[in-house]
């Protein structure tokens, strides 16, 4: 069925709220996508099943002209078996994803962890095209990232290396959702912005009234302080001007522990406070070693959302080009 | 000259104070070997007589048994063609040292950066054989250190990777000997342990006498707050508990960055004081998410002062191994 070189592959972005799946071509354009919500309450098997659909109903391809399907997982991974260890936001604890769903699509299916794969289609087909040492960090509700170093993705002892987030750069700072106080996501993740805004509200009165204004009674969250920020509030443009601050101080080490030639940042918060990047960048060129920082790029995610599934799919295909 | 498939190489270990040579076989062990000091004002050419000197007469060997030298150097080096970029402490820019040793000696030489040597010593023949992805760091007057991912030594845009002291863990703390404030080293470096502990004396009082009795009117070190500490001095014991938890909130990241299965401790303040090992492990396994903790190792390092010299000849062994 598989034609012998596969133009096509499906790459699947798997997280706990929603499914974007996509056909994506060998140039890592993306021909068509779909996106679903994730049913985790179902369980694995259900979910299984509304992929299954999503690709058969919602992309309009034939599967037969599919080289490979890539998934992935916010979570624990194996790639060589598909086994998903462990994936909080999914609640799944050691789930042969990758047979049942090879199972219920009859295609070559591969399973990676969602921010490496992200990584690699940035690598590969985006900002990152061509470099042998990349760094890739990614801003959202939480922080993650990737490496390519000597032309190899980082990968760690069992797939899970590139916690960028979770490097502290407060010692007994602000408490994480890891067991660590002080990680550069408690501070620049959306949810650590959101809750560092509501806290200065509280703390500065009149100064707060228009973030509060504009929270209307709802929660205030990363995106309002960014849309504030943008409009002239200047207690939420001190806010980002902190995280931008932050997110520099973390990235000081990650260039001297890796020495790349480009960092490729995307990610939600990104996206909304592209401003973020300059900050940091001025931080990491005022604060590293110099011969760290000469020829160092800075630049955005080219893919945006679409990292993931341009990733997972290109990953496939490359997977399975590599069977004899 | 150089036998088909030589049993032996040499290893420099170059820095700025002193020069330590070693002959060593294909199984690291050191046969033979010899220091001098580095005569950093004789300029480049003098240092490649001294070293050729050392090997010549220092090592008792016949230079016909050697496959190759190869040479740690502390600073920035192109390994390709043996170019030393740049190295503060020996006051180099872009010497091409290891044309001119080569030419001194009638030997392949190659030139790697010491760290990195050093890693791919522990990892080749020390703590770190047989790990495919393994951290290791090197806590001495500064701290550096390096890594293996999926195999592979990690080695950096142009050679730098692995400054493992350099990443923040206070954002705005200690002025660091970099341009960035709060950098691990600016806490656990035996610089920064002998700065902390003079202006711990000094705040003290009564407390701090132990160690101004110890210091006989000389300079606090990081080597007297540690045997201060071993004694029982209670200021003194407080200053290398608190450098173990400042070393454990910067491997927090590390591991969550690498994902290693090993991490192996090296370097003179590890000697001094290894009781670090143990506060520094027991931070990560308390703060770090489980998953990265669960089988992962803390180990010291099992070559020493002979990690630079053992790596610099192994490296230099299996590149001249791969020549045609």
């Amino acid at each position: 069925m598989t034609p012998s070189r596969p133009e096509l592959a499906i790459g699947v972005d798997l997280g706990g709220t929603k499914i974007h799946a996509a056909v994506v071509n060998r140039d890592g354009q993306v021909v068509s996508s779909h996106r679903i919500g994730t049913d985790v309450g179902g369980g694995p098997a259900k979910v299984v099943e509304d992929i299954a659909g999503a690709i058969q109903d919602g992309l309009g391809v034939d599967l037969s002209e599919i080289g490979a399907v890539g998934v992935g997982v916010a979570g624990q991974v194996d790639p060589r078996s598909g086994l998903v260890r462990s994936s909080p936001n999914l609640k799944w604890t050691d789930f042969p994803f990758g047979e049942r769903l090879q199972e219920a699509l009859g295609v070559p299916v591969v399973i990676d962890n969602d921010v490496q794969a992200a990584t690699w289609g940035e690598w590969k087909h985006g900002a990152g095209r061509g470099f042998d040492d990349l760094l890739v960090l990614f801003v959202g509700t939480g922080v993650g990232g990737g490496a390519v170093t000597g032309g190899q993705l980082l990968i760690g002892r069992s797939g899970m290396a590139g916690e960028m987030g979770h490097v502290t750069i407060v010692v007994g700072g602000r408490q994480c959702t890891c067991p660590n106080k002080g990680c550069l996501e408690a501070y620049v993740g959306g949810w650590a912005i959101a809750k560092r805004a509501v806290e200065t509200v509280l703390a500065n009165g009149d100064a707060g009234r228009g973030l509060l204004d504009l929270a209307r009674g709802a929660e205030i969250t990363a995106r309002l302080v960014s849309e504030a920020a943008a409009n002239g509030d200047a207690l939420a443009a001190d806010i980002m001007d902190r995280t931008g601050r932050y997110l520099g101080a973390g990235l000081v080490g990650l260039v001297h522990v890796f020495e790349p030639a480009r960092v490729v940042f995307g990610g939600g918060v990104i996206e909304g406070s592209p401003g973020l990047v300059e900050i940091a960048e001025s931080v990491v060129r005022a604060s590293a070693i110099s011969a760290y920082t000469d020829g160092l790029e800075f630049v955005r995610s080219e893919l945006g959302a679409d990292a993931g599934v341009v990733g997972s799919a290109s990953m496939a295909l490359e997977r399975v080009d590599a069977l004899p």
